[in-house]
């Protein structure tokens, strides 16, 4: 092991290709027509994307290119540093070693403008005029909207409402690169106007903004929906992050026998995590995957394996993933980019083949990570992040328990600035765990679609 | 010229002194005692810095050199990236080539932690127990209060109120540190009180909130007051931002003509542009320094050169500056961070010696530049740091008039993410330039110190 807080690369290192863990899963999913049941396929899915990402949704291709231009895009904020947790080591008195792979670098401070300037890029390849998308805690939107603004694309933002009013600035962000960002449920849409009949007061839920989106996707031949998580070639962009860290881990002399991320729509998680998984199908050392995710809204940990929508109203195609019920409104989480119903069907796969387990943690102890950690590296987590962060301490603790010098690799998906709202209401103690709704996630699994049935 | 977006160094090329233009300069300024009118000693320092910091401040040598702990907490985040700003060169269609030394990559978004944790480890090794400071936009009061958590030091900032409430979140940020954080002028001085007895609702001041700072160090013997600019010590730890620059330059196959800083206190100034000049003096190319401020806060373009009290109550040395009289009270402005009636000694020197130029540009103008520079290079700048790209932009413009493919580097000494409000309110059309208070400061300039005679 070497001495250093930092792992860098070069630009040169950044990755030519995106690994593609489908290729390497004895049973990896389809996405299915809901209404003939079939496998989805490429004409498909071109109504609301371009046919490149169509068809990255589908291959079973290992290695996907990497285009020129969104490497040399890339270049503006990685490779990512990776870092030894030093302070975070000495605070928890842990005979493990401690290692983060810090995202937060990137121009809007998270992990997803990875697949925002991918996506845009293949977009405006295809001529679409604009980009139509969903957003949580607003990472992604503002993502896409940086995306959008290099590009030259106009970029619509369906943003759920409770994050909208909790996290002005993110929408503001979207705003300073020129994004259009509105609550979710909107007017604006059938999907939205449809939910708001029902329950005016409705918080939004993830699943909705993303019907709202693929519904103006739809219905505007210039218009494409930009997903931010969950299908397959949003996760492919994303193991760049992954492919940096194990290059890095060589550089600190060192390779993590845990791998820890935050999961929402999994993106993140597969970003940092299948690149190791797919090390180890080529006879490399097998790593164990720990997905944190809220204890509210406990996709992996309390969902069902079953196809079902990525979006509320069901215009998405079906997914083979853990769901707590596309019809499950989440209750409100600060870390709004966790609180999605379902997970993406590679990461589902992956906990179905024993590659990955779950934990669920409560938002309280997460936050309380977050400042720990904040004090002992330096660097604020966002919410989603703190989750990895929680995790991360948890098998920290155990290794001290245990008296193992484990080497543990976690991702730090992003940064909290636009969050310091919740860390002021953890701090003054006005911050409560949302408990997790039993009735309201049965209901929403009783109400699973039947394939083929539609 | 080589092809790249970014340069990047490795963790070793972390400089390992700091430079000294005082050095160099063959008139370098002294800080006179108000009382005798000589100058000051580092016995007359101690009381309220540690004595390595006091023997900074007066030092004549070159190169002091960066203890080997604060290098390693440097490596938190430094090397910082240095770009080719080709999206922006694109943008305005300049013949010139524009590159920028990016700070916003600390953990606190801005260049302060680089004299932070300098600060915080003399400190520490003083055997001092908390440290007392004041802050504009916040940027230097969440720095220390990131440097003071690393270092296990109490903190206590004084924040100018007008900012205080503009920006609630980088006030958030330090508490999340464990900062603690007041608006000043507050109840908790006798120069806060003094301030509030005349003017209830004054909007505070840099020189307001220096003098608080100072008075509770003066009052305490285990508090130390930590400067954030102006001082010499300060410019000198700021310095690794040039030099690093310097050898990213030379990666690049590339030299400036100009360099170009926003300017409040003078230390991003300074710490980018002088060791450039002392290369210069070493028998390597000259450049042009531009120092961008702010044309409602015009200290170098409008103030006069003279003996100057740093701060508003008279407790600091007098130093030989650029000044607006420290009586003045400069207008609200949201680059808080360049609200201060005066400027580093070593940059008025450079100035007089015609090392350093200025402009004054106004508010909206800038906040216009930092949107342009958001679009095109896809971070939001914060706005003291728009004022070094509007800057720049204004001398890529005259390459273009001029037709020369000048090279022009400027500092982007921090991000914009706690400053959105005031991008929305640019964007909204809301807000408006400070007029320049040419009363104002013909009082303060009236109101100077007369050595010697205190």
């Amino acid at each position: 092991m070497t001495e250093r807080t930092k792992y860098l690369l070069a630009e040169d290192d950044i990755p030519t290709t995106w690994y593609n863990l489908r290729a390497d899963l004895a049973d990896a999913p389809s996405h299915l027509h809901p209404g003939t049941g079939r496998p989805v396929t490429v004409e498909d899915l071109v109504p609301i994307m371009p046919r490149a990402l169509a068809e990255q949704e589908l291959t079973g291709e290992r290695e996907v290119e990497i285009p020129e231009p969104v490497r040399r895009l890339y270049a503006l904020w990685r490779p990512s540093p990776l870092f030894r947790a030093r302070g975070l080591e000495r605070s928890l008195d842990t005979p493990a070693r401690l290692y983060y792979k810090y995202e937060g670098v990137s121009p809007v401070g998270s992990h997803k403008p990875n697949t925002a300037v991918a996506q845009a890029h293949y977009n405006k390849e295809a001529g679409a005029r604009r980009l139509a998308t969903e957003t949580g805690a607003g990472q992604w939107g503002s993502s896409l909207s940086f995306a959008g603004a290099l590009f030259d694309l106009q970029v619509q933002v369906y943003m759920v409402k409770v994050s909208y009013h909790q996290k002005p600035h993110r929408r503001l962000l979207m705003q300073t690169y020129g994004g259009r960002c509105v609550a979710s449920p909107s007017e604006e849409t059938e999907a939205g106007r449809r939910v708001l009949a029902e329950d005016p007061d409705c918080a939004g839920s993830l699943g909705i903004a993303v019907s709202e989106a693929v519904e103006l996707a739809m219905a505007d031949p210039l218009t494409n929906y930009a997903p931010g998580s969950v299908l397959n070639h949003v996760l492919l962009h994303q193991t760049v992050i992954g492919q940096e860290a194990i290059a890095q881990m060589a550089l600190a002399d060192d390779y993590p026998d845990v791998v820890v991320g935050c999961a929402g729509g999994g993106s993140n998680l597969g970003g940092l995590a299948f690149p190791f998984l797919g090390a180890g199908f080529a006879g490399g050392p097998r790593v164990r995957v720990v997905a944190a995710e809220p204890a509210a809204c406990p996709t992996l940990s309390r969902g069902r394996l079953a196809l079902d929508f990525g979006d509320a109203a069901g215009l998405t195609p079906l997914l083979r993933m853990h769901t707590l019920g596309h019809s499950y409104v989440p209750p409100p989480l600060h870390a709004g980019g966790l609180r999605y119903h379902g997970m993406a069907p590679l990461v589902s796969a992956a906990v179905e083949a024993g590659l990955v387990e779950a934990v669920a943690l409560e938002q309280s102890a997460c936050f309380a990570a977050g400042v720990a950690f904040a004090r002992a590296e330096g660097l604020v987590p966002a919410p989603e992040s703190a989750h990895a962060v929680e995790a991360a301490i948890r098998e920290a603790l155990r290794c001290k328990e245990e008296g193992r010098a484990e080497t543990i690799l976690f991702g730090l998906s992003g940064f909290g600035h636009f969050d310091l709202s919740a860390y002021e209401a953890h701090l003054s103690g006005a911050l409560h765990d949302a408990p997790y709704d039993r009735a309201g996630v049965a209901a929403a699994l009783a109400a699973l679609p039947r394939p083929g049935r539609g």
